[in-house]
């Protein structure tokens, strides 16, 4: 089935994003034309006219707990360990396979709402998770989060074979949930895993000070470089949240080009911290987004993760120059991708999968236009999302989801679940 | 005219925010009814079926620059000295009547999609900015900004006088741009003003370290200090910003009962610090929230501001239960129309003004329900604006504006002026 983007404008990162006047083709999940209009057209199944609207790669949400939908807005604004003990543990304990399905079903429809193609996730019941974002058309990399908890420690090589192969739109990559809830012997045979497999490793990383505190007592090491001395970026990887890294650690993260997945609206609110993202950009420290899941955010929305990742940045280094708005939208857009091991989701390009957003320009919040890339950054919001299309599906268009379920029966059964766990 | 919202829930602010179903209905520019349905209906001109949704007091934008749209994402990235000097300064020169009145149509148009009901604003050409908001049908406090620069100090007697007469749409509050702008002499002029006419008086004040610093060098006191000395607080009255307050401004601020008005996005994007927005809370100061304007915020969203406003505060006093999502929501709906001198534009009850906004709760950021006014605060954005009515009159619904000039013929004519002023 192919499909037609015309009369618009097209992202493209080619060293710096930059705007064209292209138009695209995709064909099934692939995109097949970039350029420009041409007398010899196929026939398309459908024609859209952008009317000067944006047409760009997908954001990708580089490090999120997807069915923590259910927590949004459960216990906020209580202290940590209150909410941590009262609220998000014994609420968790309580979620089976069909809630998760649920769940992740209700949080695919705010990812599309906010233009994310791709989600890199971390929870639990990976089957049912899975199958939800198949059953939905949304393409996601789950990331093992081992840890001393999990009862047979094994499975993760399983889930890593078995994911892998299930689907186009699943894949899985290695990890552990973070040096302070795993064990030196399961983060040892974490590392024995990315070895045999020759796969990168990711892990929640230097998250709040009390974290690196405890590693470095219990190990007289940071995190990052307790993780590298065990082997376990020996082929890449990178860290979610990295707020607390030393200079040292932001020299080895450029030095071996790990991904480090910033959070800031989490961090934000739950008091863990700024990262310092413009000192590891200035280092050459390869970078992601992520909104973190829902619980701590509360939204699980790209715009206001990358309002944040520019804002905070020039907050906290009193300078207004700092994490530029192209270089914060590379991050979401190519950034996220390369993170995640889609490096076929980054970008326009014939070959490149049809992960693609239209962005309504014709807005108040993007006027007037005086910079398409620092208008979106700055002012962008849901109410710019026009269309969200996953491998060359639309799934979301003008307000109305395509997800083989209607939004209506997934939010029912988000508060069925709601009712039945609040008893 | 008669409009009937019905089969909701209403949000009333009666010693903390509170869901009720009560059904409203306005009659021309007021609300006329709040409670239960009732067999003896009149006939409406409309029925709003909210079908679940959420009805509320507007937002109130309780400071900006409204016109300053057109220097949105002119110049981010910048330092700031650049940015005032190369951008800011002479493309403001630039600005004509006509200019002012077509970008404030513009600023008016963002501000319906972000469910903002009345603004709080203090910029230039006061004459073309009052008349575009008269054409748009939306309301607004002008609040006079002496400063050095004007050549007539006494034309703000002329304007208040003027304006206070103009229109049920339009209200004019006593000020000074700020201390460091104004001259002794001025402020002396200002406050014999305020005590002429009995009326409150608002500044810029404590924004930036800079500013304080330069005060006490001056006068040997804060800029609150001096100016209560003067007597510019005798009838009330607050602060825009209040970042850098000392102890014994708060003080003063809950003592006087004088709205501080926090403006976090703005703050943050220009690296000014963080406003000791709990502090202020607890000691009892009132509280309001504005955008600023687009030039340094860059949107004019009041989601990203009540977001930030809780958010900032539970990083800034590692205390996640500081600024809760009631708190905060009040201070958008309610403190914001009390500040600015219009006490019948705060809350849903019979006799006040119909400036209401509706929220489509049927997002999935608005899911589960776990908390209606936390997913507000914490998840909320523009996409979930349904309606806003300002003085009885739909101006935005479903994404379209009535505000007597198509939405494209504005953008046409920002684009334009700013293709005549970069040449």
């Amino acid at each position: 089935m192919m499909i037609r983007f015309y009369n618009g404008k097209t992202l493209l990162f080619d060293g710096g994003a930059h705007l064209s006047g292209d138009e695209v083709w995709t064909d099934g999940g692939r995109i097949v034309y970039v350029g420009p209009t041409r007398e010899d057209k196929p026939l398309f199944e459908r024609e859209i006219d952008l009317g000067g609207d944006l047409l760009l790669p997908g954001f990708k949400n580089a490090h999120t707990h997807t069915a923590m939908v259910f927590l949004r807005s459960l216990a906020d604004d209580m202290p940590l360990n209150a909410w941590l003990s009262e609220q998000v543990w014994p609420n968790e304990a309580k979620l089976d396979a069909e809630a998760v399905y649920d769940l992740t079903r209700l949080g695919i429809l705010e990812y599309l709402s906010s233009g994310v193609t791709a989600s890199f996730d971390m929870y639990v019941k990976n089957d049912a998770y899975a199958q939800a974002n198949i059953d939905s058309g949304f393409r996601t990399v789950i990331c093992s989060g081992l840890n001393n908890f999990d009862a047979d420690p094994e499975n993760i090589e399983r889930e890593y074979l078995k994911f892998n192969a299930l689907h186009p739109l699943i894949s899985y990559r290695l990890g552990i949930h973070a040096e302070y809830t795993t064990s030196l012997e399961r983060m040892e045979y974490a590392v024995s895993l990315a070895e045999k497999y020759e796969e990168p490793s990711f892990t929640h990383l230097c998250e709040t000070r009390a974290e690196v505190e405890g590693c470095l007592e219990r190990y007289g090491l940071t995190p990052p470089q307790l993780l590298d001395r065990l082997g376990f970026f020996r082929y890449g990887g990178g860290g979610f949240h990295c707020c607390h890294m030393s200079e040292e650690d932001v020299a080895l993260f450029a030095e071996k080009k790990l991904w480090a997945i910033t959070n800031p609206a989490s961090n934000l609110k739950l008091a863990s911290g700024v990262a310092p993202v413009e000192k590891m950009r200035r280092a050459g420290v390869p970078l992601a987004i992520g909104t973190d899941g829902a619980g701590s955010n509360n939204a699980l929305d790209m715009f206001r993760e990358m309002y944040l990742v520019s804002a905070l940045q020039k907050a906290a280094t009193s300078d207004a120059s700092a994490c530029p708005a192209e270089s914060v939208l590379e991050m979401a857009c190519v950034g996220g991708a390369k993170a995640m091991g889609l490096p076929d989701c980054a970008g326009i390009a014939p070959g490149m999968r049809a992960d693609l957003v239209v962005l309504d320009l014709q807005r108040p919040n993007m006027q007037p236009e005086n910079n398409v890339v620092k208008n979106i950054v700055y002012a962008g919001s849901k109410e710019n999302v026009r269309l969200t299309m996953v491998e060359g599906r639309i799934l979301y268009e003008e307000g109305e989801f395509f997800v083989g379920e209607s939004a209506e029966r997934i939010y029912d059964k988000a508060n069925a679940f709601m009712k039945k766990i609040r008893g």
